[in-house]
């Protein structure tokens, strides 16, 4: 854990008392001076002065309370909680907006009572785009040690979230290990543990083995859970034509349990005594996608939007039961039919907060996918999508491994943030600014603090130019000193002012119409 | 050079006759029987027949005539040439349109009579969207062998055009080998050169010096130029508030000679001259944008456009001589500035090809600018660029090695066959289905032989499974045998077909409402 717990390279760990609470900041000192904070996920783990030990877990956060109902029913009561007090810090808006969107159910924050390791953020369209990063072993790979060691690298670079997908022996213990150390909501989905308890065969599986799951998970402390109760026995047929069928683990199981038995799913029958559950411990819903695309082909079609309908039904007997949720979204979808998954989502579900796969724009790249997805994330985040589920470059071929893992958060944090600033979201656009400036000045430890991965930027730079005089030097290796473009701007600019005074009188006379005719 | 003059794995080159022309193809030929032809840049690198010897150069393409104008004096004639039939085989589009196209100057083909070696290309919103790479070596790094295997490590990626944007010594020489083996057209930026004439002095720049450069390119045989005509004396001092002032290097040494001279741009007030040279050869101007916004907080301002409408300007004086014309485009855009640079260009440039760098998207992530701006190039093609040249990760930090020009090509394919998706290009979706219906049947290889990068897709998979039986296992490492939803899909096909086909008199009985009530 050594290379992972230091502070992230030009950045300290700052907090800021709120209520009693400290809310954490990455702090990014420049040498002009100035210093820029900005969010961050990465938990105590950053924090030079933090104790950290994974057999004993993270510290809880002051102020939890465990028996107040939901955020959603607190909220709609006009409190505004600790949780909700802290992420308007984090954001910064005020915590009267994090509670309207909350009582709305435009937003959501997930904190189950069992985990108060974690450090509250909220997923919403009005707020910063969150990212989830997926981590877990299956039966073919991957130890427990390291899928913790994943979620502390994921959260390293920017994961607001992560899931446990596992599906291989030892879940109960990874996943306790995961969340007794996760500064971040833990997600999962149940079904998968279900389908071990009975041995892997779709067809054995019951309300009963699967109510227990959510219980034993529920009081580990999971935050959101994937349900995929949208994938009804009348949406199956739907499917068979389809290029690539069912892709989602949990529509697939489900989807067999159906035919098999021919009945209503048990997660549509026992929807409500689920809601029960997830309220009495503040868990949210991912209602999942089942149905969801595995390829353009697929995109948009009528199983995809059947179930969506679905879970728009749904999303209303959650709320009444005060359960917050959020809704997943696709998969692959060509870049013209992305907008359209928004906003139906938006209409059908009452606005909750939509929570997307990508979308991956083609199916021909697989090795790249966390950039065929990137460019779909990006424009339905901008559209108003509220997080985005990472896709690595193993994605359709293998598990993730690090490399992967801090690939495809990468890729995502540039797709939020590019979002970010389509949307004008208030601060997002300091750091470019910053990073900008810092370029243009020749400041280069700046620019590499300022950047997504300090680390990479300034190897990149250095493997042509590594002496230190070459970070402040006025150019790069990319034009070499005699071309270097903003070398000579900002040489220009004196003579730029220069010109402009002395020609000012001139100016003046002719209606300033000669020399700046496109700025009068 | 062997390990890139193989052909790419899974595939091979096929050759069509059309006029007696040889028109390449990369066949993928599929374990099922059946086969698909993809567009193909690589030239004859990719066929192990032909007898690559770089000190001799390619062989010149039949049927090249050179002292019969340009392409787009040709169309207008209502000729269809050689090189319209030979990209519309490529396309797949009829000639009549392509022909059609060029007339308009909606699309050029460019390919200076002197550079037979090339197979002709078109850049038109009408056509498959296309991708330049940079290369080219700097007064700092790089020789010219190595820059020489960049371009044909570029073109098999499938980079559509390349630039050599050598600045250091030997730019004659380096473009000389890169010309007489390019198979795709090669574009340059001659102010470098002629910068270079003159000591690396821009004030000692003249329009003799300059002319001289551009007859010295024309007749070694380069296809298109970009030229920062645009930057006009008025121009510069809208660039004085900016973040990041001018970031073109032609930008910026233009600028620096105008205010030294307190002139106006010689490109500017000799283009007529200049267009007179580039007609006597079909050179392709590519009207450089010299104040494209080098950052989030400069994109879309006055600067930017006063330089548009200057292009405009210069559009129509180039179609007049016969030119063929298109225009450079941004940057640094936030995503929802993009398509106002769309609009703009067409409406200002007489719907001129459009031809952009990315635009990126965000600048806080130096080393990932691949991705960056793989997003705004995608939105910005959908939109109706033409060609994008790509960024790689060393972008703002160093220049491209091999792995980083393939990296870039990578994310540039990606982005132009989403917005071909986009935009319903006729052949586009036939790859995707492709390789997910593989996907799907559990075919890995051909799934590896579809992808644009068939030797990664298959190191990632073979890292976790690595046994030549798992290439037709039913299952990937992701979710293990036991989880696999594609598998369990396919199980299930049999089933739901059974189910339907029971239930059918009964479906009918109820108008089709009770079982697929969102069919009917």
């Amino acid at each position: 854990m050594t290379d992972m717990c230091a502070p992230i390279t030009g950045s300290s760990k700052v907090y800021r008392d709120v209520d009693g609470m400290r809310v954490p900041f990455r702090r990014v000192e420049l040498t002009n001076g100035e210093h820029l904070d900005l969010y961050d996920t990465s938990g105590p783990y950053t924090d030079p002065e933090a104790d950290i030990d994974l057999s004993r877990g993270l510290q809880p956060r002051t102020r939890v309370v465990g028996d107040r109902g939901t955020q959603l029913q607190r909220a709609r009561a006009g409190e505004v909680t600790a949780e909700m007090a802290f992420v308007a810090a984090r954001e910064g808006i005020p915590p009267e907006v994090v509670r309207a969107e909350v009582a709305a159910g435009r937003a959501v924050i997930p904190a189950n009572h069992n985990h108060p390791e974690l450090e509250p953020m909220i997923i919403g369209k009005a707020f910063s785009v969150k990212v989830n990063a997926n981590i877990g072993n299956s039966a073919v790979t991957s130890s427990m040690a390291e899928e913790v060691d994943k979620m502390v690298w994921a959260t390293r670079w920017g994961a607001d979230t992560i899931m446990d997908l596992s599906t291989g022996r030892d879940i109960h213990l990874t996943r306790e290990w995961i969340l007794r150390n996760s500064p971040v909501p833990v997600g999962t989905v149940p079904i998968y543990q279900a389908l071990e308890k009975v041995g892997g065969d779709p067809t054995r599986l019951t309300w009963d083995v699967y109510r227990d799951t959510v219980v034993e998970q529920c009081e580990q402390g999971v935050d959101y859970m994937t349900v995929h109760a949208g994938v009804l026995l009348r949406h199956i047929p739907l499917t068979i034509d389809r290029v690539t069928g069912i892709v989602s683990r949990g529509g697939s199981i489900m989807a067999a349990w159906c035919l098999a038995h021919h009945t209503e799913s048990f997660l549509y029958t026992h929807f409500a005594e689920l809601c029960e559950i997830l309220a009495r411990y503040d868990v949210t819903f991912s209602l999942g996608d089942g149905l969801r695309p595995g390829s353009i082909a697929d995109a948009n079609d009528e199983a995809q939007f059947a179930e969506l309908r679905t879970l728009g039904e749904l999303t209303k007997i959650a709320k009444n039961h005060g359960v917050q949720v959020m809704i997943e979204g696709p998969g692959h979808v060509p870049m013209h039919k992305i907008v359209e998954n928004v906003r139906l989502e938006q209409e059908l579900c009452d606005d909750a907060p939509f929570y997307t796969l990508g979308p991956l724009t083609t199916d021909i790249a697989p090795a790249y996918d966390h950039i065929t997805s990137a460019i779909g994330a990006a424009m339905i985040a901008q559209a108003g999508t509220a997080m985005l589920c990472y896709v690595t470059p193993k994605e359709h071929l293998g598990l993730p491994d690090r490399k992967d893992v801090k690939d495809g958060v990468i890729a995502y944090k540039i797709a939020a943030h590019a979002a970010d600033l389509a949307k004008g979201h208030p601060r997002a656009q300091d750091r470019d600014d910053a990073l900008s400036k810092a370029r243009f000045e020749f400041r280069w430890h700046d620019q590499f603090a300022l950047s997504l991965d300090p680390d990479t930027a300034r190897d990149f730079h250095d493997e042509t130019l590594p002496a230190e005089p070459a970070k402040s030097a006025h150019f790069c290796s990319m034009c070499g000193p005699k071309f270097c473009s903003m070398r000579i701007t900002a040489d220009l600019k004196d003579s730029i002012r220069e010109a402009m005074d002395a020609k000012s009188a001139e100016f003046a006379e002719h209606g300033n119409r000669v020399y700046l005719p496109l700025t009068s």
